[in-house]
């Protein structure tokens, strides 16, 4: 039984086909429209083709970047889709279908967390966390082998963990979330700190973004981290800090054995995992008197999501 | 088939055979000793008196305050008796029980959480978090109906969740943890600090402490609340708001259908939990977009923590 | 003796000429370019027009937002003139009058804080403390009945107070600074966060701003709040929260006998002082035992900064 | 003409007659009683043997930790001597002496930053701000080359400055008042949290307390960094860390030229103050663009606020 799944992110959306043993065996592309009904339109045109090719897809799988109902068919809200809010998105894509797919939507974090326990870094963990260190901080929690979604279907929003009392002013209209200080936002942020207040050290960044420090990016400054350059070390150097202070957080709820961090903001390695560990252990409970989990980068690639999204549907089938 | 559940608390040792249903059929109450010789002596006495009255007791449950490793039988770490290092708690009471009895042991939280789940207010919840506020601030888990302990043994330290960054210095040696905000000693900086700052409304706590500041107790600032003293209430507010606080950064790891607020200074009732449910709502992530949490006081008694135990150390056995 | 005064706005130069009283006899205002040397050149067509009235101009004093050295002539630092980085202000501008003119430069806040101390709500105090809530949070302290600039110049920078450990990341590089909770921009992040906490109570707010909170001004908050709108009260009462602990902040340093508050943001008076009254009392060190100090709106007008660099400028001559 | 001084400390009273050039003649040291009228007696006692010396002691200066009112003469509020709560300090004196010594009263920070300034590091500076690392921290502040009180005698409470939101309760009712972070108190704090999470690195503290952490002095963690004990050198480094924060907020407000450190704790010279240096850079708001304040440490002795108390009182008269 083949199983399609679909990863709806902000620039393209992905699909693919696999076996029951999350095997790849067709894949698709295409850039993300605005609009809910041209997202449902492309999403349709995908699964098209691929009962084209593989003449029954019972099973859908969606992977979308909001907060999904414990229903795991409704968008409650999405911070990139005005419209998704109260969005019935699995009962669309089924009249789409004829009612001839059935659909299951899952947070873009979970699909990628399952993805790495299924086929990455997670491998054989029991009780697993992974943070995707993006644009924002999304989070995953597998316990006892198993993706945990809460009671409401609102479990590990980890990037909202709040870090830091009347701290910086986040999206979501609180403060001092997590993903405030540890996300490719946060990077940009402490990028820009360093520059203002150490401008002598900060030529290489400002090279990299002609000299206005508005434009500067993460990527410029994961470039500037990888040549050596102190001051991206140092704004590296901050997120990972908080990255360890968050895994700090969540280790006195959840206990895992385990943190996989995945995310663009992670391909520079131990630059974000080296202060990510020592501060684990700084800010760790009992850090003397206890086991410490792993902290290990994603390995699972860019399709991580897609797969995972596939899988889970294939399982609530 | 009888159980032996045991509650060390800090001024009593506590313990009661208890049927498959989680009955009470006999119970018994020593003070504590300090040494670990002689808490087990008292362990023993209260086996030796229980086998006389029930002739069989092949499982005995243990509620301590402190961490137990995964084995759930070795005290990693205690603040209360300093050598319950790596002290193999189990193997100890096995051996003087001729290994005629089966030990289990349990962190005195996680007995209470237990407690509440089977028999009191969070029966018929899937996913429910336990907050003992008593001197401090102890947690549990559960997770679709079962005890969640963490890889490690170390979940649920939900006291020791981190608040406020280069918050106030706690006894774990981090600073800012949730339990100097939301506890039985925050009721009682609170109300200080108010008699510090605000000396014309501190009159009513002054007299009940005998006019010295230093000697104010978490019971006055109940009796006082109860009496409808502003301060202590202002002290009871602050408690609740950091408790309402707390759950909403558990919340965004567990999203738990229930929260059940037990420990001695529940009392009050909505005294404290109006502020706290005021300010869980506040402090929630997205809380116009989903469902919420109950939050409930604590129904099952004193002895749930050590029925609790009992029928951990039965389901395990 | 006449002297002018020159105020450099962000969006005008304005000029007068001020008599020994602190009389405005004569004014001009036009829009401020944003090259240096057109900026030089405006201030001297407005010398000129001024000589061409009163014979006779020996003084200039010029407010400018920025930080001044402690030679009272160069700008060390402006966050709006990118050019203004050691630039020797006074010198060119006395070259441009052929030496025949004394220029002495000042900080706009402390101008505008020295206008109010001899024209406006700070008349017959000895320390007095202006906060002036615009854009931002600038300062300006009066000692002894004289301006305070510190040993370099950069007294009073109290916008740039500490007031939250990790706390939001200002534009100066630092985080937590007093200006990122108690300022015009401030204003908007608490409102935009509400409107995304409470959509039920935004209503009003999102109808002033067309429907897109990325658009939300503070005039539209201000406007909101003087109906009596919730939600728009709200985002006062937090900047006025924030205004009262900084002001308890300065007093464990200062301990004035006045605030004077300025600034747009202060022109819907109790909405703003009233929250920020309770709050100064709320934080203040040792409140009950001690006097405290006024705390006045502004009332010296939009022409006290520049009258106030004038005055400084003819003390200084 | 000659001045007596005296000290009034928790543990003894301290006098001494200086003459015009603040050079002590004779000096005299008894215990401290707890109760005011004892306390009095033992001035009066003082007094009368300075007399029967000198013959002619028409002023006399005492140096009290606590507020003093701007009369100079009334103790508004103490810590330490609980009845002086608008205590009459300078009225009873006189009484005591027949009306023939004049008495100036003065906070004991500001007495040892006075004595500093004329004695010791602060010569030659024109605006300065001592700080004395004590138990708490005491703050005195001088202004173009006086002593600057504040217009009700509470400025330089600068032990009090709010440094952390929502931080360590205070003593004063407050909470993350700076004196929490940096000082002797605030070194115990850091050295007991260090020893429980890091056990292993802990040996050298623990022996020197013989083993109960609670029994550990500020004095102890002393000798051990003066050893180069890493645990204790992280103490001083986190104590040393505040400082420099607490520095940079008050640069802020006043713009120093000079810091001086006194008090007991800074025994250790550059243990100490080194990473207070490093961190008021890396906290000093546009530290890059602007002239740095100085930090020295005390020099001038433990009488210097004796003779501060002296010569204030001398200027007074």
């Amino acid at each position: 039984m083949y199983t399609l799944g679909i990863d709806i992110g902000g620039t393209k959306i992905a699909g693919a086909v696999c076996d029951e043993n999350d095997k790849v065996l067709s894949q698709w592309r295409v850039p993300t429209p605005t609009d809910p009904d041209e997202i449902n339109d492309c999403i349709l045109e995908i699964y098209n083709e691929a009962l084209r090719l593989h003449s029954d897809i019972p099973t859908m799988g969606i992977s979308a970047a909001g907060n999904v109902k414990a229903d795991r068919r409704t968008m409650s809200f999405s911070a990139n889709i005005a419209k998704w809010i109260d969005y019935p998105l699995a009962d669309r894509i089924e009249e789409l279908t004829d009612h001839k797919c059935k659909v299951v939507v899952e947070n873009d974090a979970n699909c990628a967390g399952w993805g790495e326990y299924i086929l990455g870094a997670g491998r054989g963990s029991r009780n697993m966390v992974m943070l995707t260190v993006g644009t924002g901080l999304g989070g995953a929690i597998i316990i006892n082998g198993e993706l945990y979604r809460g009671s409401f279907g609102m479990a590990a929003e980890l990037g909202h963990l709040p870090m830091v009392s009347d701290g910086d002013f986040c999206g979501c209209g609180l403060r001092g979330c997590a993903e405030r200080y540890t996300s490719g936002n946060a990077l940009e942020h402490f990028a820009r700190s360093g520059i203002r207040r150490m401008p002598q050290k900060g030529k290489r960044l400002l090279e990299l973004c002609g000299g206005d420090v508005n434009t500067l990016e993460g990527k410029m400054v994961s470039q500037a981290a990888q040549e050596g350059d102190e001051l991206a070390l140092y704004a590296f150097g901050k997120i990972g800090e908080w990255l360890g202070r968050t895994m700090a957080a969540i280790a006195a709820v959840i206990d895992p054995d385990l943190f996989v961090i995945g995310g663009g903001v992670v391909s520079v390695g131990d630059i974000l995992l080296d202060p990510a560990r020592y501060n684990y252990t700084r800010f760790l409970q009992a850090a003397a008197y206890r086991e410490h989990a792993k902290i290990l980068p994603a390995t699972a690639g860019g399709d991580a999501g897609m797969i995972g999204a596939a899988d889970l549907a294939r399982r609530e089938a």
